[in-house]
């Protein structure tokens, strides 16, 4: 934070803008805030007051002010409370200068009835373009992409090429690729930037493209998208419907925002938080998040008291049993854990296909017999020193073995069958393997206690 | 997996090439390998017999290997294996062809022993940056950047820029930005590809280029370039030393790799496995990483149980105490777990400041009263008409309020704690706070079931 907070106060004079603003210098702010990067705007943007902002949008056009919104997160800032600030016409020639799927992010963002008055009073063409991305579904391709890409046909020499660049490079998200349809629009090529340049200039386009053009399909699954640029170093991707026409591209920086969108919910499903709460939020945002978990575990808990409770014989003839039930019901969750972690990493990296799946199980039953062992005999020793009983030893050791066994085997068995019904493996959080990791031990331990009570001391 | 496979399927023909492989059609070979992006050469190359792969390495260039090689990593395919079948001299060409970056990944892996004769019979002017880089820390800017990039003065026209770009574009890593440095070579600016393609011919580049640069420190930690590069959507980030001179540039699809090297490492810990375990290892290989975690907490999950051995005597009047036992342990693991990871994404993502910790803190605390408060009375009512006893209902009840509260602190505090003392607080992990939460809640339980034991029925 800190390291990131001396880049941002490098980057700008924040004192000069606010006095420019203050004494209603336009000139004077408009020259030092136009030569800021959009990301330093957007930061020093929602710093201000309500009352500042107001003089904002009088400063810079509702294009000067596209760039800015575009590094605004929803998450940071609601949004529609800053939309509700500017005018509704300045709000729909904004929308209309945004990249397409950036416009569609802050669209979705809003009320239905909201979003709908924007699009009718926005530009037409700008409208039709989002209303169509509007419709894709959430986490697919087509939801991410954005329309503004540079395509043209094979049959020009690269010099030609570099003129329709030069014209549509102010427009485009990038012109760092430039991709090569036929008369229908079917997606046939590639060139990037870099090759043109070095190209001839009368050199045909034909003869310098990539026809091996890599694609996504518009619904594939934007995980899938993210997977497949960071194999190929991709700086951007094009998106095609099923007959190959080019509808529209994905550019590495929304992949990144995938990426750790992605990678933020695995954590916080393995935690058992429904989502991770920001940590400006107040207790009862996130009370609201964690009770559903909690309270679920609590009703699973009550499952492993009164399994429990059908052991109470066992337990009024032996109290010191009930000394070790954290230990082994804690170990099993811990070991479950684990192997959860490793299966869900495995399914969500692609690692793990329908082979690997049966040496994934096999490997978890050996790892489980190894770390069983080994935990059993070291809690043997130690129990019989502690209490001087080898056969509590043993049982607690023995307990251990099977439970870390059947504990790991649950921990990857669990997110394979979620994977296999369909269900997001990682739903499978920690504290579910663990509570019901809780009943399996529960049961092996009392079991064998109510088994071979008599050899007891 | 399935979906990705079926891109490589596209991308290109297996059959061909190992047919002409086979054959030893070199032409046929060649024409359709190089044809082939550098991923998909790697995907086809590490699934190839060792005797196989010695044609390839004959049919192919060491410049040509490199490609691929930078393609291939250390975790799939062992390098040491991989280089172990190629010469000596043909390794050493490879490695020098390599961007720096990759080359010194590749000798990072190697023991030092054979790195250093690599870098002995190597180009010399390569093996010299190499050998700069390798000083870098590990997770430092310097350790993951390249030295290919291109570097101008600004008192230059547009033209000349394009000039000197053509020229040095097959060996730079990037060409969509070139940066601007002084007669010291401290960099003094930047400018785009795009910028200097719109650009007029006879602009000079000190009129064009955008002196507001943002660079970071050769020692800056990698996680914060990557949220650096997040935030700017930059392509590329210069690196620079204390005096700004330019040493390097960052890729964004290193940074993609951070980010995933990073955020798999935050998912282990918080599953307590030291290190994420790919799932085609043996079971020895993967019991040898969860087993120092798991013997750990056994040794702390005796602790847990020693204490409820010195309640012995509570336990003996009233063995129905030991049936809640899991469950507050299990609650106060849950609870503790869904705080700590808020904490540690909030202190990843840099969310977390100094000030901003208190009000956390207090944050926790009052969603722990809120679940602690929703949940305890919820198992009173199920206690009540379960054993029929309100008072055991009002004890559980009243232990799993202040067990979440004090648990949901812990949580939060644990990882705040560790990283005011410099550690990484992820190595908290679930199970680790799980332990620490199962000791807190038994003493709770157990001190108020002891304090008001005569008044259980």
């Amino acid at each position: 934070m800190t390291e990131q907070r001396e880049h941002e106060r490098n980057n700008y004079n924040s004192d000069l803008l606010i006095k420019s603003l203050e004494n209603e210098h336009i000139e004077l702010f408009r020259e030092e805030f136009l030569d800021m990067h959009p990301y330093d705007q957007a930061q020093f943007f929602t710093m201000l007051d309500k009352n500042v902002r107001a003089k904002v949008y009088l400063y810079l056009s509702p294009e000067e002010m596209a760039a800015l919104f575009e590094n605004i997160e929803n998450e940071e800032e609601d949004y529609e409370d800053i939309l509700s600030e500017m005018a509704p016409a300045y709000v729909a020639d904004m929308l209309s200068e945004m990249y397409t799927d950036d416009a569609v992010d802050v669209l979705n963002e809003l009320d239905k009835d909201q979003a709908v008055s924007y699009l009718t009073i926005m530009d037409n063409e700008a409208a039709q373009e989002i209303k169509e991305l509007l419709h894709y579904e959430e986490y697919t391709a087509g939801s991410i992409m954005t329309t503004e890409f540079i395509a043209i046909e094979a049959n020009q020499t690269v010099r030609s090429a570099m003129y329709i660049l030069k014209k549509e490079a102010p427009e485009a998200e990038t012109i760092y690729y430039i991709y090569v349809v036929d008369e229908e629009k079917k997606l046939v090529g590639v060139i990037s930037l870099r090759d043109l340049i070095v190209a001839d200039d009368d050199t045909m386009i034909l003869e310098v493209m990539n026809d091996r053009v890599v694609s996504v399909s518009v619904s594939e699954d934007q995980e899938e998208v993210a997977r497949l640029m960071r194999d190929y170093n991709f700086l951007a991707v094009p998106v095609v419907d099923f007959q190959d026409h080019l509808l529209g591209i994905i550019t590495v920086d929304d992949i990144i925002d995938v990426m750790e969108e992605e990678a933020s919910d695995d954590y916080s499903k393995l935690a058992g938080v429904s989502d991770m709460d920001r940590v400006d939020k107040g207790p009862f945002a996130a009370a609201k998040k964690r009770l559903p978990w909690l309270v679920i575990l609590l009703f699973l808990g009550m499952l492993t008291a009164s399994l429990i409770g059908r052991f109470e014989e066992t337990l009024n003839q032996k109290a010191i049993l009930a000394v070790f039930i954290p230990l082994i019901a804690g170990m099993a969750g811990n070991t479950g854990t684990q192997a959860l972690a490793v299966a869900v990493r495995g399914i969500a990296t692609g690692e793990l296909d329908d082979g690997s799946k049966w040496k994934l199980i096999i490997r978890e039953a050996g790892t489980g017999l190894i770390t069983g062992a080994t935990c059993g005999v070291l809690i043997t020793i130690v129990v019989y020193f502690w209490h001087g009983d080898w056969f509590l030893g043993f049982l607690v050791g023995l307990s251990i073995l099977i439970t870390l066994i059947v504990a790991t085997l649950a921990g990857s068995l669990v997110p394979l069958i979620m994977h296999k019904m369909k269900v997001d493996p990682a739903v499978a959080s920690g504290p579910f393997i663990t509570t019901i990791n809780d009943i399996i031990s529960i049961l092996i331990y009392f079991g064998m206690a109510t088994m071979f009570m008599s050899y007891l001391h």
